[in-house]
């Protein structure tokens, strides 16, 4: 093949990765998506012109991110050094902006719900991963480019290599069949078959990349057996369950909150805070009953409205989010029958519960994972996050981990598109159940039956009568994770059985998970404003944080230098800090107008300007109104407006405005 | 050799370990300490039977781990797959522990001292290690056991062989002297050196012990390039400090803080919480001028009295700590005087700058240091550490890491003896300066001088008369980090030189490094206490906490089942919460006394008894008293107390006593 057409190749696997990361999902499911598989099937050109739009985006993210570098929100870590590509240190003002939005959490998370929070550890024994499929089905096989060192995903650089031949117009139909049989099965293929085809692809091609070789994901030869650096901490929570579980009273529904670092081995991380290889995930898992999925806060979400996009609505062209009232969106509660039967697999005599349910209508496949996603929408809305850039997203059928059964994803639409900021999924019973059939120790739990014996009755004779009628019974068996067929002489009904009252079930895990970096990033872009300076001959940058999120929420600033000022200053800040509100003094010699651009920059709510002995001015930032208030009452104002107990309206109606715009400049 | 002699080897060598897990500091300086010395220079005879108070102690040892194991304060994780050496949890109440802990260090030292709080990533590049020295101070030479797999360092095996081989009375006083030299030289050796030298005393012995081969500390080939896992955060800290000076407006002192999991690739893990693979570190980099270490808030806490371990009084027999006042254990403010001179080395007129000392006089090398001991002196009584079981020992001049000049560790007595859970140390400017060297960008601060001349001119003259008088005169120059003779012909002095109004210098460091885990598990031991139950039949578990650090600060009990007291439980459970009073309602039908002993053994500081629709009771955990207050007020009276704002004095002076003690059982 010729120069130009190996040099697209390169280019057009670039493409893909862009696209792969702009549509990235937190749990790394690796399944195509729709974009991505456009960005596959784009034809042989050169990428189109950027437009406009594309271009002011890209303006404002850099804007955006030299601000958050240069005030040390969020930087390259050991940069001295060059910097690790996908690897960021949270400067002061950063680390600040993340303890306010995990303390945030904890409140509506761990402490509004009564949750467990723990802490399991990163190091990860190999057989935790084995169990739980991460081995398995996040092991991507990577194509080194030789030139320029970045890895690219075998699967995207065969598909777009046969999409290309395709192109040819030289190609028999037999060959073009064949391309075709490639690309649609690319995905499916094991690790081996792929480096095989890959090899091939590549032959032909004469490629400046490297052979294929399977490169692991997470993984980390540490200790003296095989450890892995945990991607997300949610196995360490369902190793644990029994323990939960007993400490609970052996009582379900309850949740597991837990916050922590987790590594990914992401193959070229770019995007800033969006896509790294060390990152702060919490995440709740929420165990559950398999039949008793409802929630009893429901109610208290299911009136409100925002953006959703249903699966149907995403498989229609040029469809969008729409504005979804949560409660319909929600299904009916699936309505299941418990029945026991004997059945007489391998002629052995043994209960099994068997249950069958009915079609779930709705989007939501459930009220608890409803609940949370009002929850998850209550909270990022009180962080600062723009609901009208906030959707939830139903994953498609073939994009859902190997784990979940069902999710949708809280995405905020940033400079990068509609970003995977929280996953909450319908993990199923897929971990519990994996766990216990690899460690011999069942994390199951175990249900009190009230009247065992009419129950069975009772459903024996619903299971009889369709028995009869049809010949056959299709059953989801809990037991085994599947459904089975129960044929009428495989089956043998007797009224007659050992009294049964309680049974193990195992239960079923809803997974919200909160990517705490991404959420950040998008706050950031979310709050970032600039406005012309007095002068008009700059820019100066606003964020307009939350109280709740700011880094410091006042800053104090002695108008001149003298004794009286410095005593009311020190006044002030030790009443803020024993009530236990970030503040921060600033007595450097510079005009106040600089002074409250330096405050603005970094997001402080509320400047207190220093300015007689008895009395200071407190200033907006955003509208950069001040008012007037006694030095006593000052910093008591203050912490009310911080921790929200107080609004600026309320303080406006009680104080004296203050003007002095001349002093902000 | 025979077999007996081979097995003691083995035996030594776990003897060995065992004193190094107990003196095991958290910086993981190996060198050797008396104690350790003193096992390895046992005569060659059977372990002594255990002493009554070590078996006391075992005991006391196994009935904490129990109970923390049982009620999921701290447990194995991963347990389902039987466990890794060296790796816990922390179920819910340990976690929440954790955070308490967590959250008075911030406000202890984040908050208070105003310091910067940041977060680094794990994962570091191996540049970065290299430069700090960690890859190759912390590399020690391992020996395997291939028996039973443990390992051991070779270091130690080398040196008990010797001294064994000398008690042999056939051996000649040729080769005793040989075997002495290597005794009093091994832990000079080089990691080849060493492998050569134990492979000679193995293959004489003909060990089960496999050949040496060196093991890294701290390894982890990850990502593209070589990375490793943090084993302090300070490295990060230290890489971007030339930001966060920047960010402070280029002012010393300031301090970085950092909260974080860290790793450490320990060989042979045991003890718990005190020895892990992972675990969490509370570091601070406090940066200040090499010359300027006094510290303005120091005379709050000079007159602190407590127990203190000089490296004088370790080294005289028996000797143990002694209850000193911290400001005259602190050192008499070094005295420096700055002197400029042109030195002629190499024939080049360069600038240095050169700084004289006057002795150190005082225990403690500087007010800094000092003022940190007696900060983590009150951070940890606060917490609950009983105060006659912490001590703060000064390092011997054989034990500090390679980076530190001076080292005190707060130890905290508990079975396993004195363990160190903060150290405190000077590391002097040996990062920022490696730092330096190795990336190319200068870690420095920037001094101005006001009146360079004059200063000048009268220190040449000081120097010019010492010169003089004496022949020569000894500096340290801080460009060069060493001591350098000047000799009279090596000088030119001369009162014409350039004007210089600024200078750049390396900062030094002083690092207090709290051992998150270390000190939690001193403190549940020394919070565990039993009581016999009212029959005298069992022995009671209760952790006497402090609210602050309580799991869960109140329990709330309806004392039957009923619609009103369900109510009157609500209210007060609504109130706490709102309080942000963590709380729990135990509604279960058992009877109060055993409500009462389940919350007692998590260490739950309050108790509400619902017995009334108007009033409740309110239970003192440690005495069992209760009050009786108006259901209205018992909120607030709870949240008060949790909060540290009122005490049980004030209570018992303002509310009724209760008394139902029969209820207690």
């Amino acid at each position: 093949m010729d120069a130009p057409e190996q040099s697209f190749l390169r280019e057009k696997s670039l493409a893909v990765e862009d696209q792969e990361l702009a549509v990235g999902t937190l749990e790394d499911s690796h399944a195509a998506k729709p974009e991505t598989d456009a960005a596959i099937q784009l034809p042989n050109k050169s990428k189109p012109d950027k437009s406009a739009v594309e271009k002011d985006r890209e303006d404002f993210r850099e804007a955006v991110v030299k601000t958050l570098d240069r005030l040390l929100f969020v930087h390259k870590s050991f940069d001295i050094y060059r910097g690790v590509a996908g690897l960021y240190d949270f400067g002061p003002h950063g680390r600040t902006v993340e303890l306010n939005v995990l303390s945030l959490w904890r409140k509506c998370f761990v402490d509004e719900e009564d949750m467990m929070e723990v802490a399991c550890t990163a190091l990860t024994p190999e057989a935790v991963f084995n169990a739980s499929g991460h081995v398995k089905n996040f092991t991507d096989l990577m194509v080194k480019d030789e030139v320029d060192g970045a890895f690219h995903r075998a699967d995207h650089l065969v598909k777009s290599y046969c999409e290309n031949r395709k192109k040819d117009p030289t190609i028999s139909a037999e060959n073009a069949a064949e391309l075709d049989k490639v690309i649609a099965h690319v995905e499916d293929l094991s690790a081996e078959e792929l480096g095989g085809v890959w090899n091939h692809c590549s032959s032909h091609e004469e490629s400046t990349f490297s052979s294929s070789s399977p490169l692991q994901l997470d993984v980390s030869n540490f200790l003296w057996s095989k450890c892995y650096l945990r991607p997300e901490t949610a196995q360490g929570s369902f190793c644990n369950f029994k323990d939960y579980y007993n400490l609970n009273g052996r009582k379900l529904p309850f949740a597991v909150a837990q916050v922590g670092r987790v590594f990914r081995n992401e193959i070229s991380p770019r995007q800033g805070l969006l896509r790294t290889r060390e990152f702060t995930l919490a995440e709740i898992e929420h165990f559950v009953h398999p039949e008793h999925k409802s929630h009893s806060k429901f109610s208290d979400v299911a009136k409100l409205e925002f953006l959703m996009f249903p699966r149907e609505e995403q498989e229609k062209p040029g469809q969008f989010a729409k504005r979804l009232c949560l409660g319909e969106a929600v299904a009916k509660v699936s309505v299941f029958v418990i029945i026991f039967a004997y059945l007489l697999f391998d002629k052995k005599k043994k209960l099994i519960l068997i249950s069958t349910t009915e079609n779930v209508l709705g989007h939501v496949n459930s009220e608890t994972l409803g609940y949370f996603i009002g929850r998850v929408y209550l909270f990022l809305i009180r962080l600062g996050i723009d609901k009208e850039r906030l959707r939830f997203r139903h994953h498609l059928a073939n994009e859902m981990a190997h784990y979940a059964t069902d999710c949708w994803d809280a995405e905020i639409e940033c400079s990068y598109g509609w970003i995977e900021c929280v996953g909450i999924a319908d993990r199923s019973d897929y971990d519990l159940r994996a766990h216990s059939e690899k460690s011999g120790h069942a994390l199951v739990a175990q249900e009190k039956l009230a009247e065992p014996i009419e129950v069975e009755v009772l459903c024996l004779m619903v299971m009889k009568a369709n028995l009869e009628s049809k010949g056959e019974v299709e059953f989801y068996v809990c037991t085994l994770g599947k459904n089975v067929t129960i044929k009428k002489n495989m089956v043998s009904i007797s009224k007659k059985m050992d009294k049964v009252s309680t049974w193990d079930f195992t239960p079923v895990v809803i997974e919200p998970s909160f990517g705490i970096g991404r959420i950040m990033y998008c706050l950031f872009e979310h709050c970032y404003s600039t406005r012309p300076s007095k002068a008009g001959d700059e820019q100066l940058i606003v964020f307009r944080f939350s109280p709740l999120v700011a880094p410091i929420k006042c800053k104090i600033f002695p108008l001149v230098k003298n004794q009286q000022f410095e005593e009311a200053t020190k006044f002030i800040s030790k009443e803020l800090k024993s009530n236990g509100i970030k503040q921060d003094v600033d007595i450097t010699g510079t005009s106040i107008g600089k002074r409250y651009a330096r405050s603005d920059e970094i997001g402080v709510p509320f400047a207190i300007t220093v300015d007689s002995e008895t009395s200071v001015t407190i200033r907006e930032r955003d509208s950069k109104d001040q008012v007037r208030v006694s030095l006593k009452e000052a910093a008591s104002v203050v912490t009310s407006m911080a921790e929200e107990k107080m609004t600026w309206q309320d303080v406006w109606a009680s104080f004296p405005l203050h003007s002095s715009a001349a002093a902000d400049e």
